[in-house]
């Protein structure tokens, strides 16, 4: 299939059953807490409705709709061109019919999706609060980083909403918002069971944070092993050379 | 000074100051979490009046007594015979002028103490919930192990109440708990400040945390860099080994 690029457009090679992406070098790309997210978000059904919010480039919805077998993804935007080119990059892997992109405000979309429909929801979210940060930057790339549209709190009560009884939600977020995040989580019955801090190397302060809930879940709380980025000559550890063959 | 050892008793030295510490060796016995929240707890004023909730030995009392300049420290533990031995500790170290051991259930302190006076509150509570873990232990044992008496909540609720604005409250506690720990640390005022996971191994889950909340402080979190305990060859890593010395 034909796929057209725009102006700053790129097309990265995922390295994971050849799946593609289409990425603009002006915007938000993603890094590696997108790859992170996809490694860690499990499903035990073959057949399962995910939902992700916030998709950005697409790449979570593309990568989930390969790694969960017969997995149904819809993926929410709000920033139109973002949406349109994540729409693009799902043509290009011919999977039209497994991830839909939905251009539209997290906030908006039980109206059209209905609620309680998702075994899964998975989400890389803004991480930055409103009023934090550099404001020069372009508009796309600061709505793809701040809490411009949405909020923390958003994010979790659409999750919930949509959420089937056990369902499972998964977030990467920032460290410093694990006290929110928590205090979130239960405001909307997701009973927080697996957390896992990513540290760049062993003797730093963690950048990111994996959070798993579940939705009616009974108290049963999970800190796992830390995940260590670099070595410390700044290599890789092995761990994460082997993120994208695991997904 | 003369104080007499009973049966089962011992003496240690703390290897800071030249302070020692009595311990029986059929009731609960320090660990390193207690050096550990020593070591991390601080005080910025010289002459600050510390409360130690469920002191147990008496160790975190004693050596905050010596770390903090002309401290007053109040230290509570429910049980009769273990309150007993703290307080021969306190005088085998002659800091009855810093340090004063009341044999009370912490959630009848307020009576005695009256409320919001202090500048800091230090606990290493008991981990375990009422109704987990081995039952046919000792019952001294069981009781600083186990929520018998009072549980998480009365902890974090009277380290509040005690509290003067803006005073510091410093816990270690287990990792599964952070999420309980957070939820009712927020209920009762005391935001939570700074979280450090304390890990065995770099890649096994952590088994404890450590955690500092001021009362009525802003919003402000920082998840810090990872405690490891031991090197992959099973030693101790540097910082444990320090952390007497630096206490």
């Amino acid at each position: 299939m034909e796929i057209q690029l725009k102006e700053n457009e790129r097309i990265d090679d995922l390295q994971y059953k050849g799946l593609k992406i289409i990425q603009n070098k002006e915007w938000f790309c993603f890094g590696i807490d997108s790859v992170i997210l996809a490694n860690y978000a499990k499903c035990e059904k073959k057949e399962s409705k995910i939902l992700d919010l916030g998709t950005g480039t697409g790449i979570i919805a593309i990568l989930l709709s390969q790694k969960i077998e017969n997995a149904q993804v819809i993926a929410i935007e709000i920033q139109k061109e973002v949406a349109e080119m994540a729409e693009r990059s799902v043509r290009l892997n011919n999977l039209e019919d497994h991830v839909k992109i939905i251009n539209d405000n997290i906030k908006n979309i039980s109206k059209s999706l209905g609620q309680a429909k998702f075994d899964v929801v998975v989400t890389n979210p803004p991480y930055k609060k409103k009023d934090t940060g550099v404001v020069n930057e372009n508009n796309i790339k600061m709505i793809s980083r701040h809490e411009i549209t949405a909020d923390l709190e958003d994010f979790i009560r659409v999750a919930s909403e949509e959420l089937k009884d056990y369902g499972a939600f998964y977030m990467i977020n920032r460290p410093e918002r694990i006290a929110d995040i928590i205090e979130y989580l239960r405001r909307y019955k997701l009973e927080p069971k697996e957390i896992r801090f990513i540290y760049p190397k062993i003797n730093k302060a963690p950048n990111e944070v994996l959070i798993k809930a579940v939705k009616n879940g009974g108290k049963f709380l999970k800190v796992l092993e830390p995940l260590i980025i670099y070595n410390e000559d700044g290599s890789y550890r092995e761990e994460i050379l082997k993120l994208c063959e695991k997904i």
